[in-house]
C-alpha cells in the first residue's frame, strides 16, 4: 500500500507538503523584480533563524560545499586551524582543509564524545604566536549522534582574547537546537536546506561577521564559484553571480514562513522534547544509549545494536512494514549502532510511532521487551509525568 | 488574472507540469537501494542525451559550477588552455581558468560573430611543444545567441593530431541542438539542469572520456566538492560523495523520460524549426537580427532593439500584458537587443503567441508593423510555404 513515510534519517528530514506544493510552482526570471523580493524575504528570515544580523550567503550546493566555500575563502594556503575531528562529518572540515593546503591540528575525539571546552582553550593558549586563523567544529555531529557546547567555546574563546574564528558546522543543528549566532558571538554560521529547514537538499548556507570579512579580504586561496565576495556583491541586489536554485528558494521562503509562524524559541523546545521522549524510550526497552547522555544530541539518537540482530534486518522490516526509513553506524560503526533522526518537521504522534515501530521490529526480531513499552515513555514524556 | 506563463530567456526555461510534479514528491534516502535505482536511470537516460557510452557524473550546483569542475581537474596551475570568448558565458570558462592560475590563450571574438575553425586550429599548428592541453568553447553563446560549428572544430582537431582536449560548454544547447559526442569526438560536455533538460536550476552535468581523465590523473589544483575521482568512485555503487539534491534528480527522471518519448533526433529538429519560425517573423516585422544570420542560435534569439522604442518598456509590457518574460542586453549590448529563448519545452503555438506577443507590443510602442505579420511568418514557417 501506498503508506505514510517516516524519513528518520539524520537529514534529508521530511518535507512539509505546503514546502513540497511550493518547489512546484512555475519558474521565475532570476533576474527579475519577483525574484529579488523573494531573496529579500529569504534572508529575513534566515536571519531570525541564524539569530544575527551579518551577511548571509546562499549557495546551489550541499552543506559539503558550503564547508569548503569557508575554507577557501577565509583561509591562505599554509594557514593554520584547529579542526575538532569527532566523527564523518566534523572530520570532512579537517580533510577539505587539507586539500586546500591548510595546516590543521585536529583536537581527535572517541566517536560518541563531545569536545571538552579546554581542549580547544589549551590550544589557542599554547598559540602565543596567534597562528591559529580559526576554530572550527560542528554544533551537531550526526556520526555519533552527539551536541557540542557551542556557547561555552564561543565564551571561552571571547574571554581568551585569541583572534582566531569561530566557525559553526550548524548543518545538522540549525532550527532544531539553540544558536545564538550574534548572542553568543559565533563569526561563522554554515547550514544547509535538507535538515532543520525542512527542504530538498541542493542549498547551502553561510552567515559571516564583520570579524570573518576581514579574513575574506585577506585569502588568496583560488575560487570562482564559492567566491564570497562576488556572491555578496550581487546579492545586495538581489540576484546571484549564476543561476540559483529557483525552485529550492520558492521552498526556502515557504520553510521561513512556517519556522516564522511557530517561533524559533518553540522549535527549540520542541526538538529539545523530541530528543528526551526517544532517550526516554530507548531506555525503557532496555536499549543503549552510543553517545554520552550528557551530551546526546536532540536531532538524531544512536543506539546500540542488541546483541544477536542485525541491522540490515532491523532496518529492511521497519522500511518495509512501517514505512519507517533509520540510519545505520557509518564507517567503524556499520553494525554496531542504528541512528533515529528526530529533527526537522517531527512532533508527538511521529515520535510515538517511530519508537512503536522500532519496538516491534525488535520484538519480531527476537528481543525481549514487553510491547508498550516505548509508547508509555514517550507519552509519560510529553504528559511530563 | 492568474495567466499561462511564457518564461523565454534563455533559460531557466518553462517546466513542463509533469517535471514540476516529480518535483514534488516526499525525499527518499540518499543511501538507499530505491536512489540507487534512479541514479542508474538518470545516468542511462543522460547517456542517450549526451550521445555517449562515457562517464558522467551530476553535482548539486549551477552549470558556471560545472565549468569551473574541469578546469580544477583537467588542469593544473600553470596550465595552458585555449577559450574561445564571445559572450558572457564563453568568457566565464576563460576568466574561471584565470582566478585557478591556468595561463588562458583566448581567441576574442566581437559579440554576435561564431569562432572559424581555422582560428583554432592556427593556435594548435603554432603549438609546436605541444603546450595546450583543452580547447574550450561554448556550443551556444546565449549573450549574442550565436552557435559554433562543434562538430567541425572536432574533426580539425581530430585531424591535427594536436593532443589538446575539446571541452564543450553545452549548458543552453544540450538536447536542442545537435551534439554527438562520441560521434564527433568530443572529450568533456558540461551542462545544466535548466535548459534543455528543462528542469529548474540546480544540477550541474559533466560527460567525459577516457582521454580526459588522463588529464585528471595528472591535475595538481587543489578541490574537495567537485573532485570528479572521488565523485565517480561514489557514483558508482548509486551514492554522493555528499548529499545530492534528490528533489531535481527526480525531476531528471522524469525530464530524460519526456525527451525519450519524443526522441532526441526529433527533438533536435524542432528546435531547428522553431529557431527558423522566430527569425522568420523577426525578418517579417522589419527587425534586425544581431547575430551573424549563418550561425544564429535555435535556442534563442538575439534582435536589434528598433529606434526610439527603451528595452525596459518592451520587457514591461510583454511581462504585463502578455506574461511573456524575455531577456535583455547583458553589459556593453544593455538597452541595445532584445532576446527570445525558444529551447526546452517549446513547440508551435508557444512560438506562435510569442512573437505575436512581442508584435503587439512594439506596434503599441509606436513601432510600424501590420498586426498578423509574425504569425504569418510563423504559419507559413511551421506550414513549410
Amino acid at each position: 500500500m501506498e503508506r505514510r513515510q517516516y524519513l528518520q534519517i539524520p537529514g534529508p528530514t521530511n518535507v512539509p507538503d505546503r514546502i513540497l506544493r511550493s518547489l512546484s510552482k512555475p519558474l521565475i526570471n532570476h533576474r527579475g523584480p519577483e525574484f529579488e523580493l523573494l531573496i529579500e524575504q529569504c534572508i529575513a528570515g534566515l536571519k531570525k533563524v541564524f539569530r544575527t544580523q551579518n551577511d548571509i550567503l546562499i549557495f546551489p550546493s550541499s552543506g559539503s560545499g558550503a564547508l569548503e566555500s569557508t575554507i577557501v575563502n577565509l583561509l591562505s594556503p599554509g594557514d593554520t586551524i584547529v579542526a575538532v575531528s569527532q566523527g564523518l562529518f566534523s572530520e570532512r572540515m579537517a580533510a577539505i582543509g587539507e586539500k586546500f593546503g591548510i595546516h590543521v591540528v585536529r583536537i581527535n575525539k572517541e566517536w560518541g564524545e563531545a569536545v571538552q571546552i579546554d581542549e580547544i582553550k589549551n590550544l589557542l593558549m599554547q598559540d602565543t604566536e596567534k597562528k591559529i586563523r580559526a576554530v572550527c567544529l560542528p554544533q551537531n555531529e550526526t556520526t555519533s549522534a552527539i551536541t557540542n557546547d557551542i556557547e561555552g567555546v564561543a565564551k571561552m574563546m571571547k574571554e581568551s582574547q585569541h583572534p582566531a574564528l569561530l566557525v559553526v558546522d550548524a548543518i545538522s543543528s540549525l532550527a532544531c537546537l539553540p544558536l545564538e549566532m550574534d548572542g553568543w558571538g559565533i563569526d561563522v554560521v554554515i547550514t544547509a536546506s535538507q535538515k532543520g529547514l525542512m527542504l530538498p537538499p541542493g542549498l547551502g548556507i553561510v552567515a559571516l561577521n564583520d570579524r570573518a570579512w576581514k579574513l575574506v579580504e585577506q585569502s588568496t586561496s583560488p575560487k570562482w564559484y564559492w567566491d564570497y565576495k562576488a556572491v555578496q556583491e550581487k546579492m545586495k541586489g538581489g540576484q546571484f553571480p549564476y543561476t540559483p536554485a529557483t525552485t529550492l528558494l520558492f521552498g526556502l521562503k515557504e520553510a521561513l514562513d512556517i519556522l516564522e509562524e511557530e517561533g524559533i524559541e518553540k522549535i527549540w523546545e520542541r526538538h529539545g522534547l523530541m530528543g528526551k521522549a526517544v532517550r526516554k524510550a530507548v531506555h525503557a526497552m532496555g536499549l543503549t544509549l552510543f553517545a554520552e547522555e550528557e551530551y546526546a544530541s536532540d536531532t538524531v539518537t544512536s543506539i546500540g545494536m542488541p546483541d544477536g540482530i542485525q541491522y540490515k534486518e532491523l532496518a529492511g522490516l521497519l522500511n518495509k512494514d512501517y514505512g519507517v526509513v533509520i540510519g545505520g553506524g557509518l564507517q567503524q560503526l556499520q553494525g554496531k549502532i542504528f541512528r533515529i533522526g528526530h529533527l526537522g518537521a517531527v512532533d508527538q504522534l511521529d515520535v510515538y510511532a517511530v519508537m512503536g515501530a522500532v519496538e516491534m521490529a525488535l520484538y519480531r526480531l527476537g528481543y525481549h521487551v514487553e510491547l508498550g513499552t516505548a509508547a508509555k515513555a514517550v507519552a509519560k514524556t510529553f504528559l511530563k509525568e
